[in-house]
């Protein structure tokens, strides 16, 4: 499968880009900043759930991508906004009772975060060509967040031109 | 006054500095990512609280920078994560009777960001040399969550050497 860009639209029944672009935005302390304003939609379920910030240092991957294994929060969502300019991969896929069904791949482009909704199907942080740091805003608290599934083949994810 | 080095221990009565040295951290995903794990405590008070993620993108101050305000939020922390290396001012203040007693002003070095603890008196962002942007994990909900207070006179804030 293909690498395609991320936008908000296409991204949308997995959750939110965190962007500037295309977000509402006003002038707060004396004008001197500007506000992008309340750009995800943060999700806490489940037992003494809290908010947590965290942040990710991925080691790169290497092109073709082998996708073996999908994993979900059933209770948070898991927000994720890049440190540096570099492209990471971003693969989400719709459920088809209780498993992942075909992933999509996307590629960002500097300024796109995203924040992948509760219980959505996605891949690891897949960072490109460098070590990356990632702000990471996700779900502490207690019970089992974490559901993982194994494909039992490989998806070959390729870039475009 | 002049701006100190922002490390934990002298941060630690204004809240919690966001940073990978120093942290708990441990690997993920088979080893390919290392979490920083929960460098903040987000504090949600007040009605309908949620937790939200926005961008500020903030206009560069000139030293030496005038301090004549300093505001707190009494229904939630707020935490600021840099999305460049460009150093940034953060200004305290411990409380005295409902107002600031003397401020303390801080230089951030690269990777520093910080999370200013529920109703403790700060200066507004404040960015250096450029226009940078930050990652914010603030506060929604109803109810009035922002405290101002004017001195009635002006700060001065210098760079050491």
């Amino acid at each position: 499968m293909s690498l395609q860009p991320l936008t908000a639209r296409a991204f949308a029944p997995f959750g939110q880009l965190i962007q500037c672009d295309g977000a509402t935005h006003y002038p707060i302390n004396q004008g001197m900043t500007e506000r992008y304003h309340d750009l995800a939609t943060i999700e806490l379920a489940g037992e003494n759930s809290r908010p947590m910030i965290s942040i990710f240092r991925g080691q790169p991957y290497q092109m073709p991508l082998e996708l073996k294994m999908m994993e979900r929060h059933p209770l948070g969502s898991q927000a994720f906004y890049p440190l540096s300019d570099q492209p990471f991969i971003v693969i989400v896929a719709p459920d088809n009772q209780g498993q992942p069904a075909r992933p999509l791949a996307f590629l960002t482009t500097p300024g796109q975060g995203i924040n992948i909704a509760m219980n959505v199907w996605h891949g690891v942080l897949t960072p490109l060509h460098q070590i990356s740091d990632f702000i990471v805003v996700d779900r502490g608290g207690e019970g089992n967040n974490l559901d993982e599934h194994h494909f039992g083949f490989t998806y070959l994810i390729v870039s475009t031109a």
